[in-house]
This record gives C-alpha cells, sequence and structure tokens, in this order.
C-alpha cells in the first residue's frame, strides 16, 4: 500500500458514504482513554467500541463510580457529539474476586466472564451501569453488553438498568432516558437466536474474533490450531449473514467491531451482508473509507450471495480477493498485506 | 420411575417403533469393551458409538494396527450382523506425543484434539484407519470423524481413507468398500454448514455435549458456569433443527449421540426434529423404547413446530414436561429424576 499512503490523506474529511449513497458510519475502538487521539486524527465518527476493562485492569480495586463517570463523561467531551458505545467489563472474573477461585477453570474462555462475572457480582455491575447512566447526560451514550448467550441474560441486564434508572429518577439525577441497549453477538446461541435477541434490544455488536473462536472451537490464541482461524470460513459468513438478516428484519442498528472490520478487502462483503456501521482500530478508518466510496452496497449483497454458495475458505478468499482486485486494481494489486 | 421398573422388561423384545410405524433404531455408546454385555442385555440395535479412546488411554504407546484390528473385530462379531459405529481417536493431542507441548494450551476444548490431532498425526490416524478399514470385513462398520469443523477437514480425511483402500488393494485385503463414512456434529460451525457436509458423507452423529458447550461458550465441566448449560436452549433447538433438516434434504441418516438421546423426556422431540437413530447409554434403552412406542413422529414434528417459537428454555421445557405429562400420564407424572 506505500504508495498510496499520500492519497489516503484526502479522505480524512470526505463523508463514509458508498457510490450508491448509503452511509455506513466508521468508528472507532477505543482501547485506552489515549487512543481518542487517534480517533480525532483519523475522523473516525465516534467510538462504536470503548473497553471499559482498561479502567479496572493493573489496580487492586476497582474504579468506584465516580471515577467510572468522571472517565465516561471526559471521553464523551472529546467525542463532541458523536455516539460512544460504552461496553460493560469484559473479562474473566479472577481479577477483582479472588475469592471466586477460578483459577480451576480448565477453559477460562467458557467460562465465568463477561456478562456472566458481571451478573454474579451484582454490586460491582450497578456501580458501573449507574456510572454510565449517570455519564448519558454528558453525551450520545450506548450501553453494550458482552458474550450474552440467551434471551434470560439480556432481560436480566435489562431489569437492573430499569432499576438503576428508577433510583436515579428518585434522587434527582439526570440521565438519558432514550439511552439505546445493545449486545455483542458472539456466541454461537446469540446467533441461532438473533431474531429473539433483536426483539430485546435497540443494536447488535458483532464481536468477530470471539465469533470465529466460539463457532470453529478455535482457540484463537493457540498457536497449534491458528491455521483453522479463518474470518471466511463459510460458516461464518453464513452466521453474519443471519444476524444481519435478524437486525434489518427488526428494525434495529447491526455494527461490526471485531479486527474483520478493519481489513479494506472485506468492507464490501461486510456493506453487502447488511451491517450499518464499522468499528475499527482508528488507523484503519482511511484505508476502508476510501474502499467504501468506491463501491456500492448492491454490488456488495450481489457479491454475497455467490460467496454463500462456496464450500471452502479459500474459494472464498479467492473471489473475494478476485472481485476487489478487478474493481480497485490500484488498491488491490498487491496481495493484501497480513 | 421406581414402581414403573418391571414394566420396562415387556420392551426388551419389542420393537422400537413409534405409533405412526416409523422405526427409530436404538443403539448403545461403547466407553469400554465389557459394556458389549449391557448392550446385549438392554436389546440395544447395535453400537451407535464407539469410542476407541479407550484402547489408547493409560498407557504409554499406542495400539499397534493388529491390536486395534482385533479389538475391532471382537466387538463386531458380539454385535452380530448390527452396526456398530466407529468413531476414530477424539483426546487431545498431549497424550501421545509430548513434544507436542500442549501443555500451554489455555483453552484445551478449542485446541489440537480430536481430528485435528489425527489430521497432525498422520502415521498415527493411518493405523487406526487401516484397522478400522480391515475389520470392515468381519461386519457392518461406519466410520465417524470427530469435531469436524469444515469442509477440508471430511475432503483430507476420505482422501486418506482412498488411498489405504488403494493400498489394502494392493495387498490383496479385503474390507467393505461401501464403509459409511459419518462425522460428528458438534462444532457450530459444522452446523451452519450442515447442507455443504451432507454432501460429503453418509451420516451425521450429534454429539449434543460438546454442540451444547460450543454454541453456548459454556464449558461442560465448569460448576460456575453450569447454570447456562443447557440441552433445551432455544439456540440448541435450533441447531439441532438446522442439522436434521439438512440431513434430510440431503437424503442421508442423522444420529443423535449425547446424554441428550437417553433421556427419555426428550424423545418426541428427538423424533420429531427429524432424527433417524438415537444413540446412548445402553441402560437407558428400555426407557426411551417405552416413550417412542406410545407417541407418533407426526406429533413430535407438532411440538417441535411449537417449541421453536419461544424465547427461552424456561418455557421450552415447562411446554415439554407438560405435554409429555398429558400423553404419558403413568411414566411423567413426576418431574423427571435428573
Ligand atoms: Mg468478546
Ligand atoms: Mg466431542
Amino acid at each position: 500500500y506505500d504508495c498510496l499512503e499520500q492519497d489516503l490523506e484526502q479522505y480524512r474529511d470526505l463523508p463514509s458514504i458508498t457510490k450508491d449513497q448509503v452511509h455506513i458510519p466508521l468508528r472507532g475502538n477505543l482501547e485506552i482513554s489515549s487512543d481518542v487521539i487517534q480517533i480525532k486524527k483519523h475522523a473516525a465518527e465516534g467510538i462504536g467500541l470503548y473497553r471499559t476493562e482498561f479502567l479496572y485492569l493493573g489496580r487492586s480495586a476497582p474504579p468506584d463510580e465516580e471515577e467510572q463517570f468522571q472517565s465516561y463523561c471526559e471521553i464523551l467531551k472529546q467525542a463532541e457529539g458523536d455516539p460512544v458505545t460504552i461496553r460493560t467489563l469484559d473479562i474473566g472474573g479472577d481479577k477483582f474476586v479472588p475469592e471466586l477461585n477460578l483459577d480451576d477453570e480448565a477453559n477460562p474462555a467458557m467460562g465465568l466472564r463477561a456478562i456472566r462475572f458481571s451478573l454474579h457480582e451484582e454490586q460491582l455491575f450497578k456501580i458501573q451501569l449507574r456510572a454510565i447512566l449517570r455519564a448519558s447526560s454528558c453525551g450520545r451514550v450506548r450501553i453494550l453488553f458482552p458474550m450474552i448467550s440467551g434471551v434470560a441474560e439480556i432481560r436480566a441486564c435489562k431489569k437492573m438498568l430499569g432499576d438503576i434508572q428508577a433510583q436515579l429518577d428518585k434522587e434527582g439525577i439526570s440521565y438519558d432516558p432514550d439511552l439505546a441497549i445493545g449486545i455483542m453477538i458472539e456466541t454461537p446461541s446469540a446467533v441461532m437466536i438473533a431474531p429473539l435477541l433483536a426483539k430485546e434490544v435497540d443494536f447488535f455488536s458483532v464481536g468477530t474474533n470471539d465469533l470465529i473462536q466460539y463457532f470453529l472451537a478455535v482457540d484463537r490464541g493457540n498457536e497449534h490450531v491458528a491455521y483453522l482461524y479463518d474470518p471466511l470460513h463459510p460458516a461464518i459468513l453464513r452466521a453474519l449473514k443471519m444476524t444481519c438478516d435478524a437486525a434489518n428484519e427488526a428494525g434495529i442498528e447491526v455494527c461490526i467491531c471485531g479486527e474483520m472490520a478493519g481489513e479494506p478487502l472485506y468492507a464490501l462483503v461486510l456493506v453487502g451482508l447488511g451491517f450499518h456501521e464499522l468499528s475499527m482500530n482508528p488507523a484503519c478508518v482511511p484505508r476502508v473509507k476510501r474502499v467504501l466510496r468506491q463501491v456500492s452496497k448492491q454490488d456488495g449483497a450481489t457479491l454475497v450471495k455467490q460467496l454463500l454458495l462456496l464450500s471452502t475458505s479459500k474459494e472464498v478468499s479467492t473471489i473475494i480477493e478476485a472481485e476487489m482486485r478487478r474493481r480497485l486494481p490500484a488498491i488491490f494489486a498487491q496481495p493484501p498485506i497480513q
């Protein structure tokens, strides 16, 4: 891509709109608070994934409500009216509650983590929910629950949110009553029941990294099976399609926030699948925007139909690469840098 | 169930046929070779799942071809013409190849195991395939590959089988040229691409224990998340339905061999989903047969349609229990013993 670097600068202030006039917001993932600078630099439209873990890690006690509230408000101020999707704590449960004795978890990736941990440690969870709700009066907050696997879990989350809202009302503390509620789609069960979950929430956010891991039963950190970890596996395409179809039928937003979202080679496919927003490492925004402005959603849908007929990821990647080279030879002339 | 124990005896020699005349073979799972006695005792129709692990575990070197061949033939002889489904090695890779250094696997359930290990250790795998092929001349063998996640894997297995068959031809060693080839459906990806996989094989065998684990991202051995492990989760019902539909559309057999298969309460649902065979702990055969002979596949299909509209496993289990109590009050009068 080297020779095209200067070319990218021109996309900074252009809108992220396809040739057939579909606006696809490109948002930034926020891992640590200083990432805000990158988000500004690359003109991402707000924050599609604010990972709150960084507030909790590397310290002996979790941050209290006031500290969280301040941190969220600080980011919201810097987002200047763009939406900020705050994801509740997404870590293993052993980080702050050693009494849980999770050392014996043989497969922690399928253990007490993320929303399971939050629902288990209600007090810790309520503090975070209160801080997020209070922050929703400082800007456009959307709240996102990680690793939902069933309807009962999201209902439990909504119940707690409702209780805290009632409490805030009583205390006369303001918050956004229309706060959008979303869930990560990353467990295979969430994909299977996406039409049921779509009735419960305002938006989906697909976390492709975990989604691929669980669908293929391939630990994404395990080098011995790395050869099987494959975003273009026909099963993954079908899972993404089912999720987008369910969201679009229910009329709710569907965003993608895993590593796939930042890969320019996949941009046409993702728009064709029906994603409304992509959230990525902010540095990827200009490259993805450059591609999006030169393709149409309609062409993406046609390509997806063709891909869904294929049996292996090798066939899928061959077609995608050929198609993108044909459409945008200046960008995809070389095999993509991995 | 206690008061009904004598009643069960009468089912021993009756065929496993529904009221609408559909024959649903009930087969036994074989964990160790002595289980054959139980299979005879309870009149299971052959062996739906022969776990070959027991030949390999608890010893320093894997069994050689001749030993495996003898073991398989011994079981086949005892099966007296009933089919025996032999599953290739389904364990973690560290058992015989310590050089692999799999101790560092953070989540071994999503690591180098089962078919991944076999395809990695070709020599070990070829010995087992040769032994199974040779044994296929002693009885009705079906071969089953565990933990398939994509089309490329099953094609690799079939290629190796073909090569070994050619070699056996050259050596003048006999085997069953029509040996049925099947795969376990237990990874979520296999479910998603079931129509593609159905084109590659003669039968599916659904391993519900792992299927539930991977779909829900819940380690089935982890007590902290045991409350989430749920056979009646709406996502699981949908996964089973997708698998059965794909098999039935392709005209191949679909069997179920996880713990769900041995639960009398689920028998009507499983038949309604479209399973052709159930394989279980042989001791469960009489109870499941008693239920099957008093229900119809048609009623099962109607019940399944109703269940697929529900949002939570609680709703699903409530309907199933009410339905089974209504149909067979003498059997399901009490809440089922867990
Ligand atoms: Mg995740
Ligand atoms: Mg298994």
